[in-house]
């Protein structure tokens, strides 16, 4: 297998600036590189000062109960996990009569997984150990806490992107006796990162949220005292589950979105192969590796004055990123996207990857304008709860219902855009690889707004320890300023998720009939070209994917409610100890650690369960082509209703913080209280429901591919 | 061309049990016998006891102000129709070079917009009668007070299904020079009715819910005086908008939806012609016209023990009308559908009847499942409100969101069902005929369930007359057993109408596809069979057709947000002056009146052009099949919204009445508190939104059956 695997590079070596290159060792050593910075970055965060013990014995309690939570969690994870695999060996064995493929796809989907579950684990590992740092920074120098939480972040961030890479070349030359037909069977690899990605997004997310929401309202609404306050015995659960939601959570669910979309694209190369060669198979790796570097010199590039607003200095990164990394797309098409017979169709497909990179600044900007208090829907929400809670969250709902409009359009016109682009570049069918370069472009800086995204739970963190260890005002004041900036970037990478997987979706799709078209072909059928509504089983199908994409949100909102209650069962009885409140007795915290646990990882199973069971039995039931409308469709209300959940719950939280600026009253008034029901509706819809749907959606995509044949 | 129409009906002779009877000629006489009927149940009503002189003072504060409302409501329709009159004779005369078409659509459109127009005017005008005479009896006989809200809603709910179908007819018999192209000129008439429904809806629905809301939020949660107190200025605009809102936004919308489902089912039955010839065609017509003689004898059955439940009484009288239309309908398809080649299949075609009148129960059970207060749906939003407003919007919500299961489920299955039926019945291509003639099964008793929809608002408004009125606590107590019937038949009516859109939904793409087709093949083009979603264009029109139904609901719940706040600020202003709450001052019930009125009507026009203006503007520029994506993506989201939207907002409503019942603390606890938040909220879902988004269904489909052209 290695000889056929090693003539299968044989004649990918292609000449770049005169020299002859092999695009994988190119991808690899990109890799290897962002490898190394990032345990640069890991040396860089550890060497620094772990301020004084107060503040250490605080981050200690917070590592702790992550660290127990993400072992029991993936635990029960690994258990499904090999569960799955069986299934999937006996389902190929038994439909395909296929023992090799059995063999193969069952191997990449364990590859995948452990990939997913690696990736997200040291995602956690390091941001419990930067808040601390970023902490103890802050009263020194700002910038250096931005650059240490910066930096936590990116070691995620570039491992993830990285790892995905080197995941994906490894399948791809593990299982390479034929460049045509690898893409169709790294599939595995995949839907093992899916997998995992949705019950650690899904427990994540439950445990941050139910912990949020019970510590806020025995907390802040029964007993009166403030967030963070270390009296409080939800207060560590609470912090632990920004890293378990936030970090792990997220770090699996964007390896998982880069391994898809990678192997989607490389799936489309295929299709064009005649015109491309391998070039346009190995086209995806190499433009996914070009925006490692762009992104690493990004990182080092953030450097904020000490009396700088800190997001400007993080959208200066942003910035140098997206120049960077577009000149080195440029490069990218010019060396593997130029075929002779088409002298222009680089340009065509350069293009294509800007209109990518132009919808991830698109999407930026729209989700600015609808969850930042400078613009007018915030404010209107913050007006709103003069008249109470009614009123705040009936103009909350309506903000994030409105803000698809904005977000729909840029899509649609990203989508026809680089649809036209492909279609012009000359190299026939050339539209929908076009929406593939578009994705490629649109995740270039991927690892860069990674590295944003895990910023936002370590300066949450770092806000929490310098609450909680009694440092004095001004201190606690930056900290704060460090939290609001953590805030605006969490919602920036949410908004860049989900247009992401809007973008990417088209892609997924194609993959998918490619796949199916494999299958009928060999068997002397025609291929799937058509995903016919106007068909009664396929329009059931479009109908059942769209109501998956609320039940399941159903299910991981009920879930939050559900162990939310367990909390606030618990805090009042620790309440009543009088100790407690007067600060002689030091509350149960571990109690509460481990009652969010248990009950996260009992409420993931039903979400986590339905997500992939409900998939494999409609396409079971009603076969490939409505299988295909399901996906369609569920994928489009997936969108719709991700961008409705983040968005309204972030406008929700800067409403709130907006009045406790000082506006209509301020902190205590009667708009404060009704604004802090509205933060506490959003909570479960932007951090729980809302991160899970971009994991849902980008989950059938895999699992429609790899479970293909079950369908036909 | 009435020779022609003549010569046109002459085949159409049918023997019916030995009679030569024309199908068309029963039709008229039955709508006949409907219309006579109504105008019995009204004289019932008018010559009934108006009570004293205190509650007639009321009763016609509110009839003023209704009417006032739709005076001015409907002058500013009525120009927006003109309008619209003179845009489609002028694309049809310059896309299709037809002055003939032209004129007749542009006719047919007027024809249809008059009559809903007056279907809603009637429905509200008996109403604001009803009210007063209903609740003059409350004290008397319960019996009477419940025959005669229901005969008082039986007057619109039968005017309207012979007013539809007479309309329907009358066009046909106008145009119909070939029975064969008739059923295609008529759109224009769906188009009409639709057009004036959603302004109605839209109008109305801002109406009701923002004077509800500035009421109650003024009234109740400010000032703490109980709904319907005579002191509150808002309270006469509350009770005027149920009016507005329920009786004459639901008429026309109810009357749209029977004219455009009838057309829908005709244009099928084109498509049969050589198997059925005119038969097919005019079946839809004679179902509904048999529905008419079933709910008729449905209605009169229904007479309540003094003691009983009156839920019972209108369950007997519902029963009676399922089994009765059954039967007639068994009746009809062995005279209609019956062609001598295919001797079983009229058979399944009543089968699939069946399955249409056994998804309209279902619905009525899933519906109540999720909204009353002895299911666990709306019990554990309850017991969420004893942890306040945040935790009951969350469970609430999460209870509309999980009610997308059963519902789509049942909606799937019935689809399959039927076409199953149709395909199974011999007659080629019948599948597609199945699910028009569950469609027409499950309307069957369309006559009854709008009697029962407009039951709801009359017995609200007869709570609220004995209220303010000071009755003794004996019969307020009546009046409330009443009222909260009522709320529930207005529960299980907007559970049926969305089932019975959803189930439309397919047979009116399928028109509309036969429209287009029509177009093609006369410029000798292929037929129109295809939609693929695998297209870009048609995905991304897909896309923005579900993006439309977020979108127009953020603008409906917005409106109403804005409007309430008008009101909020004048009750205020009214407050102010001491002799209001003392009640030695009559508060200016007008000044409310006029400034909901004002608000509503400037406020429903931004809902109103978006959603018939955005649609024309997609199918011009992205060409008939994204448009089809488009109207059958958008039907599929709007089906699950307002599923979500209708049933949460039932959901708070009863979790609050629950609440008031005595558990978890009633009245005052902070649970109740909690309560009334959630209902609030749920308002503007239930009342405005939700039954916008079924009139925004059904208007896609008529919009782009008459503008099919534009988008060739």
């Amino acid at each position: 297998m290695v000889d056929s695997a090693i003539s299968s590079l044989a004649p990918a070596i292609l000449p770049f600036f005169g020299m002859a290159v092999h695009p994988m060792l190119l991808v690899l050593a990109i890799s290897i590189i962002g490898i190394a910075v990032a345990i640069y970055f890991a040396k860089f965060v550890l060497d620094a000062d772990k301020g004084p013990a107060k503040m250490q014995e605080i981050a200690e309690a917070i590592r702790e109960g992550a660290e127990a939570f993400i072992k029991r969690q993936y635990t029960t994870i690994a258990v499904m996990a090999l569960a799955a695999t069986v299934v999937i060996y006996a389902a190929y064995a038994f439909f395909a009569h296929d023992p090799d493929m059995a063999f193969k796809t069952a191997f990449s989907f364990l590859i995948g997984a452990a990939c997913s579950a690696i990736a997200g684990v040291i995602g956690m590992w390091i941001a419990v150990r930067a808040n601390l740092r970023t902490a103890a920074a802050v009263d020194g120098s700002m910038n250096r806490a931005i650059r240490l939480a910066m930096r936590g972040g990116a070691v995620s961030g570039l491992l993830i992107v990285a790892m995905s890479l080197m995941g994906v070349s490894f399948v791809y030359w593990f299982l390479g006796d034929n460049p045509m037909e690898t893409p169709l069977k790294i599939v595995g690899f995949g839907f093992g990162a899916s997998f995992v990605a949705l019950f650690a997004q899904v427990g994540g997310g439950i445990y941050t949220k139910a912990a949020d929401v019970g510590a806020d309202l025995v907390g802040k609404v029964e007993a009166g005292i403030p967030e963070d306050d270390p009296r409080n015995p939800a207060v560590i659960a609470d912090l632990v589950g920004d890293n378990v939601g936030d970090c792990a959570g997220r770090g699996a669910d964007l390896f998982e979105s880069t391994a898809a979309e990678n192997i989607g694209a490389m799936i489309l190369g295929v299709a064009l192969f005649s015109y491309f060669g391998i070039a346009g198979i190995l086209f995806p790796l190499v433009a996914r590796a070009f925006g490692i570097l762009a992104s690493i010199v990004g990182i080092f590039s953030v450097n904020a004055g000490e009396h700088e607003d800190p997001m400007a200095a993080l959208n200066r990164g942003y910035y140098v990123t997206t120049v960077l990394a577009a000149i080195l797309f440029y490069v990218a098409t010019g060396w593997l996207l130029n075929p002779v017979a088409y002298p222009q169709a680089h340009l065509y497909f350069f293009a294509a990857g800007m209109v990518g990179l132009a919808l991830s600044v698109a999407f930026v900007y729209i989700t600015q304008y609808y969850t930042e208090s400078k613009y007018r829907p915030v404010q209107s929400i913050a007006e709103a709860s003069k008249t109470g809670p009614a009123t705040n969250i009936i103009a909350g709902f309506a903000v994030g219902l409105e803000n698809t409009f904005a977000a729909t359009i840029a899509i649609a016109l990203a989508l026809l855009a680089a649809f036209w682009l492909g279609s012009n570049s000359g190299v026939p069918n050339g539209g929908l690889y076009g929406t593939a370069i578009a994705t490629m472009g649109m995740l270039a800086t991927a690892a860069y707004i990674l590295a944003m995204d895990t910023f936002g739970p370590i300066t949450d963190n770092a806000g929490g320890i310098v609450e909680m260890s009694g440092s004095p005002k001004h201190v606690r004041e930056k900290a704060e300023k460090l939290d609001a900036v953590g805030n605006t970037t969490k919602a920036l990478t949410k908004g860049y998720a989900i247009g992401s997987a809007a973008l990417a979706a088209f892609l997924l799709f194609s993959a998918y009939m490619e796949e199916v078209s494999k299958v009928l072909v060999s068997r002397g059928l025609p291929a799937f070209t058509v995903v016919n509504l106007a068909r009664v089983e396929v329009f059931v199908g479009a109908m059942l994917g769209a109501m998956l994409v609320f039940l399941f949100s159903a299910l991981c909102i009920r879930a939050v409610g559900k162990t939310a209650q367990y909390i606030i069962v618990d805090v009042r009885r620790q309440f009543k100890n009088k100790g407690i409140m007067d600060g002689t007795v030091k509350p149960d915290y571990a109690a509460c650690v481990d009652l969010t646990t248990k009950g996260a990882l009992h409420e993931m199973i039903l979400p986590g369960v339905v997500a992939i069971a409900f998939p494999i039995l409609v396409g079971f039931l009603l076969k490939y082509e409505a299988m295909a409308a399901f996906l369609m469709v569920g994928t489009i209300a997936g969108i719709m209703m991700a961008i409705v959940l983040n968005n309204s719950g972030g406008a929700w939280d800067n409403a709130k913080k907006y009045i406790e600026s000082g506006v209509l009253g301020g902190k205590g008034s009667e708009a404060h209280k009704a604004a802090v029901v509205g933060d506490t509706v959003g909570d479960p819809f932007k951090d729980t429901a809302g991160p899970s749907l971009h994991v849902l959606i980008k989950m059938l995509a895999t699992i429609t591919m790899v479970l293909a044949l079950l369908f036909i």
